[in-house]
């Protein structure tokens, strides 16, 4: 059974996988503070967005439990202010704003009536109403993990035992409460035992596929092997990969993909080679009031990631101009499935991403 | 003009750049016994086969000057040691047996009647014959210059001013005794007043297009931009590419190219884009014997060039999986025109590249 996962809730502490000391060190974080929750997202401790999401719904309880409203009324306003200050963790990223809305709205209709504490002391309301909080953050993780174990299930669908995956980034277990995204078929035919031998693209600048892939997957059983991006033709011509699997940041209308820096020209060669090219989509990703890819905005960053970060001396020369996006396109011709929590999406993209944006979730498939 | 040379000899001292301080620090070593000359190559302080060739010649006069034969015999024996020293440093670099055995047959038939030197003592002989030793590599080196600057021209006949270019490690002037290979007809054109806007990829594991593409390139005042390997796809993407310039190892009769990793990926991505892809070929990089890419062998190197060269510290799990080739071979398909010394070669270059290498040297054009 796979074990990693960025966070954990063991004896009544929430702990934090400290990610920014990987792959060297495993160090676990207790979270005893909101200060300590808005370090870890703002420092990158936890990150990927369904992670962080999770990392925010804990936060809010943790936040109200050490907080000391006198009334009902105080304590939401106390909420709705430990809301703002965790979202300006990481200003731009949706899951922390829809974790701390879910909490705020639980907060705001709990109904002492319902639980039979219509009389009872402001005190002992408080109590049931954060442990109301607390199953709230764990219902929060457990979806995610839930959404990741069918996105996983959908995928192994499309993958068979002994194949040779190649992936970019870290669309992984570490980037949600479990399993990942695109990692989530691997971590579960690992567990099958169907012996898959993954590629991972080490994903410049940042490197998350050498710091991250290569560590969940590896934490996982799964036979790795670690490559530098440019050596993705390569391996794919060699014939040692049979699929390639990635995640993704946000996806157009038309089946358009915004994801790490990288993507778009690995699904390029991965054309050429005759290779299916799977984009994992959880539904809540799917944009449909965005047309097109290039309506997306890209975000740049500095340059000095490219040549400084990480190394013991500057890289390139002072002064060197950089083009630093953090995300790139794929077109949706070069993207063979969308997989999603609520199944398999192929082309036309418009009409099919629409229709499963639209579905209800499905139960116990 | 340009003023990039990796390699100079200045009153009556032979010295070399030592690129292995690049960019951060440009010195310039003096090579005073072979044993400078051995170490230079071996820890690439100076590299790129023309530039190694030049190296080694200079490396013959050198020690050759500071051994004490006392006669012809004894001389041209000291020599022969000298070479299988200087040949150790690199053993598979072919310009420097190249060059070494270019020096040792100097040394065999120089002929003191010729020079009137008949009746001369040995010492003046050895005089005259260092003197002539001295002459054959600055011979080795101008050759060299004139090569790529041919190049350089023919080059450049395929560019128009103002053009975004996009080149991969560094066939550069750095690699060579001057302007470079695919790096030639930039520098000309910087002379020229063209206005080339570069971008350089960084080249990974080893870094060559970051720590000595963009190094040189500025050096030469060319606007250059710095990105990571797998950016290459967005900037053509984005129309900022109108050509592809790269050089080569070793090039098989039918026109595949082995070149530095990461090559063929980017002439897959180039065709996808309809971006003209040009290699640099001197034609003694052309090997008629070798059939087609496929028997090409590819060298792979320690992975830690990956996860631990550079950094800090390490950058992926101990004990992982990697695979770390050197070279990638592009196939013909994807190759726009072949640029060499002699003049451009277009497909089919089964029949092209034979009638090229069978060409005369062209004086004067």
């Amino acid at each position: 059974m796979i074990e990693v996962s960025p966070i954990r809730y063991e004896n009544g502490q929430f702990e934090i996988l400290d990610q920014t000391q990987l792959p060297g060190t495993e160090a676990w974080l207790t979270m005893e503070t909101r200060e300590d929750i808005w370090d870890a997202i703002h420092a990158l401790k936890v990150r990927g967005a369904p992670a962080i999401g999770v990392a925010a719904a804990y936060g809010m309880w943790i936040a109200a439990k050490n907080s000391s409203a006198d009334s009902r009324e105080a304590f939401y306003e106390a909420c709705r202010e430990h809301g703002d200050y965790l979202c300006s963790s990481r200003p731009t990223a949706v899951n922390l704003s829809w974790a701390v809305k879910r909490m705020l709205r639980l907060v705001k209709t709990w109904n002492p009536d319902a639980e039979g504490l219509a009389g009872a002391s402001w005190e002992a309301q408080r109590t049931a109403l954060l442990d109301r909080m607390l199953q709230e953050a764990v219902a929060v993780q457990k979806e995610d993990e839930e959404a990741c174990r069918r996105m996983g299930e959908y995928g192994l669908r499309l993958l068979s035992p002994g194949m040779g995956i190649l992936t970019h980034c870290n669309a992984g277990a570490l980037a949600t409460a479990k399993y990942g995204t695109c990692l989530a078929p691997i971590h579960l035919g690992q567990e099958k035992g169907y012996g898959f031998h993954v590629f991972a693209d080490e994903t410049r600048p940042l490197l998350q596929g050498a710091r991250l892939t290569c560590w969940e997957l590896m934490k996982s059983g799964v036979d790795t092997t670690l490559i530098c991006d440019n050596m993705a033709a390569t391996v794919m011509k060699k014939g040692w990969i049979d699929a390639v699997v990635v995640g993704c940041d946000r996806m157009a209308a038309n089946g358009d993909g915004a994801n790490k820096i990288g993507t778009s020209g690995v699904a390029i060669l991965a054309k050429e080679f005759d290779i299916p090219f799977y984009m994992y989509v959880p539904t809540s990703t799917i944009d449909l009031d965005t047309e097109t890819g290039d309506e997306i905005r890209i975000e740049c960053r500095d340059g000095e990631e490219i040549y400084q970060m990480w190394y013991e001396k500057d890289m390139a020369p002072a002064g060197v101009k950089t083009f630093n996006p953090a995300f790139d396109v794929t077109s949706h011709e070069n993207i063979t499935a969308v997989i999603t929590e609520k199944g398999i999406v192929r082309p036309p993209y418009k009409e099919n991403l629409a229709a499963i944006a639209a579905a209800p979730a499905r139960d116990g498939e």
